[in-house]
């Protein structure tokens, strides 16, 4: 990626057909294995993307809390899915209930107490509220064992909620090994598969099943899983170039950084720090970036403004005010820390676009 | 930390009354050794608690972005160093010049490249801009050796700068023993010192000799540093508790989270992730954050929603729905991710104050 000369440093800047070619090629891959594409908002939090990814046929969007589906319905996307077992505190309850008049809107639970105080709160809404059952699948964050969703999925029938289907997310496909990235997909499909099997056989349905991340993407078999929800392939980052799933003219974000001292030659310090890049790091990324222009070179320690960046034997140090390309460990810290993205072809800035769901925690 | 009970969740809480201990103290510790206090106000962002801090005898405040800057400005604060070797590019030159013609400014320098570009940038600005040549005193990030210090300053005053002083940051002043802490205050004082030292014998001069951290801050002693640049101290986190640099008690900080899922009696989630915490990690901190109401608990995994929770053997998890205070490990990072604070006395709503400068990175 090349960065554009004119912006500011350090500024987050988009390769808008590096972008698109990821959009389309998801969108494809969903269509040939029959799957239906509800990509995860979360990683770009910009309606300008998501437009791209409806126009491409995407069913709906995936957002993980109240604030990104108000961003996104307010920009017209008429179908959400809040894949999170919200606790409704504060006026969440009454954003739900105007939110389900306008859209139409899922939520995850994973509880029976979640979902009485769900029920309990978007009561009287103008549309019923529908609600997703969280299945844990092995990454043991969130979610119930298959063996529990008849429970829950009662719960939240008895709550005045309407079961719509089961979700899980397979964080342990993230991994080196391709095998463990299968065996993710082949957990995910068994374990939703058995979930939804009980409530059908309870009398719930019909049911969407949805499942999926970006490194579990190529592993998907069609049967038992009829929707998938990665979000960060759109831009790609550090930690899935070092999966493997994704290669180097797939990365469609990097960080425009400065070159603000050289104080030997063996180091280089850049202005992008952790407050743009994010302090996220990964089993699988040595340091705290990649640098496509500078093999070998790792960003050996990251402070608030300072990327310190080690140089491998014989690299030679850039001159100060150099520009540089830094692509993040994780890119959907990286763009919820800026309020717009600079979008550019071929090193030429085209546009600017809000991250209009940045800092939407609530 | 009482958490309010009122407020959407997750979202990050002040206490003022700790808050407004922590500003005096600082205030008196430094008038008691002698040493004028200007604040870091990148852990704050926040023109409201910079009020604070002047009223309480602040000479001004440290910032490091000229977009902070900027934000301290608009908001009346006529007394500013940019403690950053900057290199001046898109419109920062535009700006800087504005910037000098309604604040007393001064701006870090390590280099004579960045001295050259600095001046030709502010030509022409209606009053000088000071430049504050940046020492490296053992912590290895930016800043020259203090026998370099004198061809820096010479490149800026032949580039039209004002020569007003030297500064260092004492990162490797951050460890669990004050030993450590004592030894990195005595580098950075004979750093200073000999830079402070070589510069007047070239012809420099009057200097301000400026240094400090939090974690440093009780182990100055009066002669060489005028100036101590603490920034953290306003809220404190997880991490300056675990080094000793404060009290439970004054931790002024904390995200307000929910319960939102129970996955077995040992565990519980919470709804505050790395987008509200942020990710950064500390070597002297086990896991994610500091949860005052559950002693030897580990918030064990953190993703962008999510907070898991691992109890101690004996321990009873939250009912789901329970609130929650979870102390920031590094709280600079937590503050950047929001657009106000929630401020409270005694567990009750006060005030909302917007964090002006959050995302100010250019």
């Amino acid at each position: 990626m090349q960065m554009p000369e004119t912006v500011a440093t350090p500024s987050v800047v988009v390769d808008v057909d590096v972008l698109e070619r990821n959009v389309e090629r998801a969108a494809r891959a969903a269509r040939d294995g029959g799957f239906a594409l509800r990509p995860h908002a979360k990683t770009h939090k910009c309606p300008r993307i998501a437009a791209l990814q409806l126009r491409a046929g995407a069913r709906g969007l995936t957002v993980a809390t109240v604030g990104e589906a108000e961003v996104f319905a307010a920009a017209g996307v008429d179908d959400l899915f809040v894949a999170y077992p919200l606790w409704v505190d504060g006026d969440k309850g009454r954003r739900l209930r105007r939110l389900a008049g306008s859209v139409a809107l899922r939520v995850g639970v994973d509880s029976a107490e979640g979902a009485a105080q769900l029920g309990a709160a978007v009561r009287g809404s103008a549309r019923p509220v529908g609600v997703s059952v969280e299945i844990d699948s092995g990454h043991h964050r969130t979610g119930v064992r298959p063996d529990g969703a008849v429970a829950v999925a009662r719960a939240a029938a008895e709550a005045g909620l309407a079961v719509e289907g089961v979700f899980t997310f397979p964080g342990h496909g993230y991994g080196h090994d391709p095998q463990a990235r299968e065996r993710a997909a082949r957990d995910e499909e068994r374990a939703l598969g058995e979930a939804a099997g009980a409530l059908r056989a309870a009398g719930f349905g019909p049911l969407v099943v949805s499942g999926g991340s970006t490194p579990t993407a190529g592993a998907w078999r069609p049967g038992t899983v009829d929707e998938l929800r990665p979000g960060v392939y759109v831009f790609n980052d550090a930690a899935q170039l070092a999966l493997g799933s994704c290669r180097p003219e797939d990365v469609a974000l990097a960080v425009a950084a400065t070159v603000v001292s050289v104080p030997g030659p063996d180091r280089f310090v850049l202005d992008a720090g952790s407050k743009v890049l994010g302090a996220d790091t990964s089993p699988w990324v040595d340091g705290h970036g990649y640098l496509p222009g500078f093999p070998g070179a790792v960003v050996s320690a990251l402070s608030e403004h300072h990327a310190t960046v080690r140089l491998p034997a014989g690299a030679r140090a850039p001159r100060p005010g150099s520009r540089v390309a830094v692509v993040p460990v994780h890119v959907c810290s990286t763009v919820n820390l800026v309020d717009e993205l600079v979008a550019v072809r071929g090193g030429e800035v085209v546009d600017r676009w809000p991250v209009a769901a940045r800092g939407a925690n609530t």
